[in-house]
């Protein structure tokens, strides 16, 4: 059903008054939809008709909201109620809501809660932002490796209803280490007195609480696996992060990027709903910034003033050339960040790349040129047609190796290289292209150079 | 173990001749990592230690190979033992792989292959690139409503070694239309003698064979699932889509739309490998069309030659206003981008966005033309001041909708949004930048306006 058919059915019940209906329909509708539903309303609104579910379906549509929406909620709902939803929610979902509840209404909550999950809600809360400590959970399912597979099944089977997944399960020694991993699959297509240590998968991938979050969502696409289990510093079992989580994960790193690349600071909510507020200042930083790497280029005109005074026609290939470096960069500089975000090419690589940008710019420049000299010839003869053409072979090919390597240099120096966005790059790029052309048009030309 | 470690143990035991140790070594090893090395040796030494395994082990390995090393050790292979792989690949990898092969090969193979392989392959490779149709697998697992939870266990037990997933179960009726899906671990908590239509979840999100893998992936993400079932024309279940490819069609999407955010084409193979002919041939296109979008900010210029030369310290200028525009109209394009790939903006929310466009853009306007303002009055005095200040106001709100309306012009014309380029964004700005700064300089300095 798509969102507009079930919004419009919700309200119309609603507007007639009829709870009972209201409830039997969200109830049929997945809750992914009903909580997209749910947050384009009143949050007073929203939890009227959330209260009219079941504890387990209020958790699960919680989960489902907006993070904004679930505080804002969280705020009508009594502490009792609350702390109910909370206790029902995957323990990767309620530390988030945690972490985004006022002091004041955590320190409430807390009481309510049962000593197990205080526990869990502190220990999750406790990872720093970014990290897999951050997104794991902490419902996943525990074997050992002398159970035999029938116990095994009946144990997963037990404790199903409280797990993120029972469809691997993590084999631990006395001490909580790692020593396998077994797939229900597995399980069910052995026979009842085989042992768990006989069929389990040795040596797991895993990842570490302090890891960063891109690397488990590297881990979980490389090995396709349905969850990446996250081990403490004494190598003991913490967490999982499920391969959902990953999927949310990688959308919002890509979404980063891309900002990135745009020369827009990382904004977290939808950018459909975000205040003006929250764009101006994602984005002011940056053009202010790009304004005074600007005036780089405009110290560089003013300084071959008497060039182009003595000599007009060479601003009319100004924008044309110096682009065309900031896009042969801002070209290099998007291959170069999203092969680094993704891991296709490392710090050890640079060299490699080095070289074959320079003949991969080489032949663009080349080509560029061909492209120009015409118009160059056309507009100031062929002088100017000379200076154009050697100009743009030398500019594309700066350009595309600044491109190329401020990632790297970005990187080097513990920066995110996605910091190195077209706008910078062009800016850059627009400087020495400026510098370039100009001092290749005095020379060719024999015109004074200092102004 | 890292990749290199992986590498060195297994060239270690390869140069003393030792390839049982080889064998065991390889099959102890995750297979993702075992391919990852495969692909950096010659096919034939590939091939050489691909035999060595079991049957299904090679086939596993296969399909983490990339694609071109499959084609490649494909034709070493004999076609027997060739058909006999690709008989044991799952099913979406093999017809991936069958697509690449050469037309001759592919016509030896079919032969060789039992009669329900060869139909299968031959309606999977029908389906357009692009589409759910090419990405899906034909190896999930049915059920029928009235069997009971013993039965419909048992059935998943004895078909999960040629089932992509047991772990949900798709239930069909007699004409294979879609009823309703039911996980196993909804199974293995009910009472055997429970029918499978009681606990089925019905009405499931499914997905067409013609949809486009994009909205596949935004499903699987949304709904959190394990697999998205796949209908025909006739709603017949044909197929599946499962997490794990859905997360590498997001990736490469998400690679498709930075790279062309910086203005290059789509590069299928990693940036790290590709050859010079393909960086080329994806760069020169783009690279070459915005040198004839700069003839206009060059022909702008030619226009309002003699404003310049009467006032030349306009020039100094120049740069840094119409990059403003250039930058601003960068960032929104890329918001806006973004935000439809994901779906977090639609087609209708243009005056929405619009609207909101122009008050960002205004205050980013005034700010900016506060920070130039001080460079106008030191390097031309206040009547320079208040050009370049107007100027910038006026240039960043036109570039910053352009940029915003882009997109939209793109998809309204059926063209991918992500074509608006930071710097196709920039050029077009660039043009209406020299325009707007000359204009308002002509205007207020009372200087001739036309060349």
């Amino acid at each position: 059903m798509t969102e507009q058919i079930l919004a419009d059915a919700i309200r119309d019940m609603l507007d007639k008054g009829d709870l009972e209906s209201v409830r039997i329909f969200i109830e049929s509708e997945h809750p992914a939809d009903v909580a997209h539903f749910l947050d384009t309303l009143e949050p007073a609104e929203s939890w009227r008709l959330i209260q009219l579910l079941k504890l387990p379906d209020q958790a699960e549509i919680f989960g489902y909201l907006d993070l904004e929406h679930q505080v804002a909620v969280s705020a009508l709902a009594g502490r009792r109620h609350l702390a109910r939803i909370i206790s029902e929610m995957d323990s990767d979902e309620r530390v988030d809501l945690f972490n985004e509840l006022p002091e004041e209404q955590r320190e409430a909550l807390l009481p309510a809660l049962a000593q197990a999950e205080r526990e869990d809600i502190r220990r999750l809360a406790s990872y720093e932002e970014g990290t897999a400590g951050a997104i794991m959970s902490s419902d996943y399912a525990t074997l050992t490796p002398d159970l035999t597979v029938r116990q095994a099944i009946e144990k997963l089977r037990r404790e199903a209803p409280d797990k993120e997944t029972i469809y691997v399960a993590y084999v631990i020694d006395d001490k909580r280490r790692l020593v396998g991993t077994v797939s229900l699959r597995e399980l069910i297509v052995t026979p009842d007195h085989v042992r768990v240590s006989e069929i389990m998968e040795d040596d797991p991938v895993s990842g570490h609480v302090d890891e960063e979050q891109e690397e488990i969502v590297r881990k979980i696409a490389k090995y396709d696996l349905m969850a990446l289990p996250i081990l403490n510093g004494g190598d003991a079992l913490v967490g999982i992060v499920t391969y959902d989580d990953a999927m949310d994960v990688a959308e919002a790193e890509a979404t980063e990027d891309i900002h990135r690349v745009g020369s827009v600071g990382p904004i977290d909510a939808s950018v459909r709903d975000a205040s003006i507020r929250t764009l101006f200042s994602k984005r002011a930083p940056w053009l202010i910034l790009l304004v005074f790497a600007n005036i780089f280029s405009g110290a560089g005109i003013a300084y071959f003033e008497d060039t182009i005074a003595a000599y007009v026609a060479l601003v009319f290939f100004l924008p044309l050339l110096i682009d065309s470096g900031g896009n042969a960069g801002s070209q290099s500089a998007t291959l170069m960040v999203r092969a680094m975000a993704t891991g296709d090419v490392a710090m050890k690589d640079w060299s490699k790349m080095l070289g074959r940008e320079f003949l991969v710019a080489g032949a663009l420049g080349l080509t560029m040129a061909v492209a120009v000299s015409g118009i160059g010839v056309f507009r100031g003869g062929p002088d100017i047609a000379l200076v154009v053409a050697l100009s743009m072979v030398v500019i594309v090919i700066v350009g595309s190796v600044i491109g190329m390597s401020l990632p790297f240099i970005l990187s080097r120096f513990k920066l995110d290289p996605a910091t190195a966005s077209a706008p910078l790059v062009t800016s850059i790029c627009d400087a020495t292209g400026v510098i370039i052309y100009f001092t290749i048009a005095a020379t060719i030309l024999v015109l004074p150079a200092v102004g």
